[in-house]
């Protein structure tokens, strides 16, 4: 499992998952700078190594919590670093308004595989669109290891737990759920037999900026390969997935239908 | 050993090499159309499968002859592959006159290292600048395998073999040594103290071109590297490297010093 830390129960949930199918884990904490944009504040990135470590001790422990510095995983630097090149999809999404985001993930993943060589990737769902992207970068560069996917794991009132959720104010927490809330409007609206998948989006985004979110976009997408409507066919997974802004927090969300 | 087939004594000398350090030789053959820019040929590179297993086979044979066909190697297709960027020494050299070239090369070797997973990857010294460059690239991936590099096998009159050496006529062909003379009076200048770089890699050109070549670069590094004068030190191998047209061929070849 490749963290950056800041570690909460969504990240420890997907320990268990891990240890259903595997005989040793490794958990490595690595706040990647390549994976942040230039506006996007990785000075501030919260490193909570102290916590992070009594909370995996209090959850049973891994066989190996993997730590490595800068130099380690980028023996040539960051600015001048063999990296990954996504297809398109990487600049879909939540590529479109965090350029280079999805490649920098990719290159220190990679990385990572390369250090660790474990059978089983495990990733949690929330991060829906990385989890389709690393899954791609495996099977298209026949890196050999199998992605377990892990399912969201949110707070009592519907909220996706998240490290960023640490920005909300209290007023905003109070809002966050909002987005769970009208994720599964769409999902209902889905199961019902909607199709017109441009007015569910639309009906969404105006219901977030309601609520008090600046969304930067709600979408219908097939769930494996996250193509467009206009791919769909019959028995198609779906899945809705939305970023939106709220205050200093950039929350994403999704659910299948 | 990765290769493009049609095989001469160069690609055949590279087993040699490998079985000195290796229990078990695996030899590829796979023409990658990422490496081909859209103004080369790709279409008509040779592709000469049967021969090549001849030559291997009169050669003591190899333990695994590797035959991917374009589907196994490229799952999703090249178009939207994913793909490795390299460093900007990627671009420079030969990479200044075939943009995504070695993006390309390292694009499909990282595929066949990931599906081989060899020890040891054995690459000729011709293509000097690709060897630095996958080199680089295993090490900053931590890919965990090294490079071992063999010596340039030369015609008896200098010319580096090289597949390309087929596409010259009888008249280009008596002049294509020339390619190797002049990187050697370049290099007994250097071994002799010269140490304007600029000035050594202008005469080699015009003389180049006097020779019926047009040359794309004569350019003076450091070996190791392939850093640029600026940052030379003392003690550091040098390298000469060119690349030069003859018709339809483009000759590279290079001498360390």
């Amino acid at each position: 499992m490749p963290t950056m830390g800041n570690l909460h129960a969504g990240h420890l949930s997907l320990i268990e998952r891990a240890r259903e199918d595997a005989d040793r884990v490794v958990y490595s904490i690595f706040v990647n700078p390549m994976q942040f944009g230039p506006d996007e504040d990785l000075d501030g990135y919260p490193r909570t190594l102290e916590s992070d470590e009594a909370a995996l001790g209090k959850h049973g422990g891994v066989d190996l919590l993997f730590l490595p510095d800068l130099r380690t995983i980028y023996p040539y630097g960051t600015d001048s670093a063999v990296s990954v090149s996504l297809p398109p999809l990487g600049n879909d999404l939540c590529g479109a308004s965090r350029p280079g985001h999805f490649d920098g993930v990719a290159s220190v993943v990679l990385r990572l595989m390369n250090i660790v060589m474990p059978h089983t990737l495990v990733l949690g769902d929330k991060d829906y669109q990385q989890r389709v992207l690393l899954q791609r970068m495996l099977e298209d560069l026949h890196v050999p290891a199998a992605v377990v996917s892990a399912e969201i794991y949110r707070e009592p009132d519907g909220l996706a737990m998240s490290s960023r959720n640490g920005y909300l104010t209290a007023e905003e927490r109070e809002v966050a759920p909002g987005l769970h809330a009208e994720l599964g409007s769409v999902a209902q609206a889905l199961r019902d037999g909607a199709c017109d998948y441009a007015a569910l989006e639309s009906v969404a985004m105006a219901n977030l900026a309601e609520r008090g979110f600046r969304s930067d976009y709600v979408s219908v997408r097939r769930a494996h390969d996250l193509a467009p409507p206009d791919v769909f066919e019959a028995g198609d997974e779906r899945i809705v997935l939305a970023a939106a802004w709220l205050g200093k927090a950039r929350l994403i969300d999704n659910i299948r239908v």
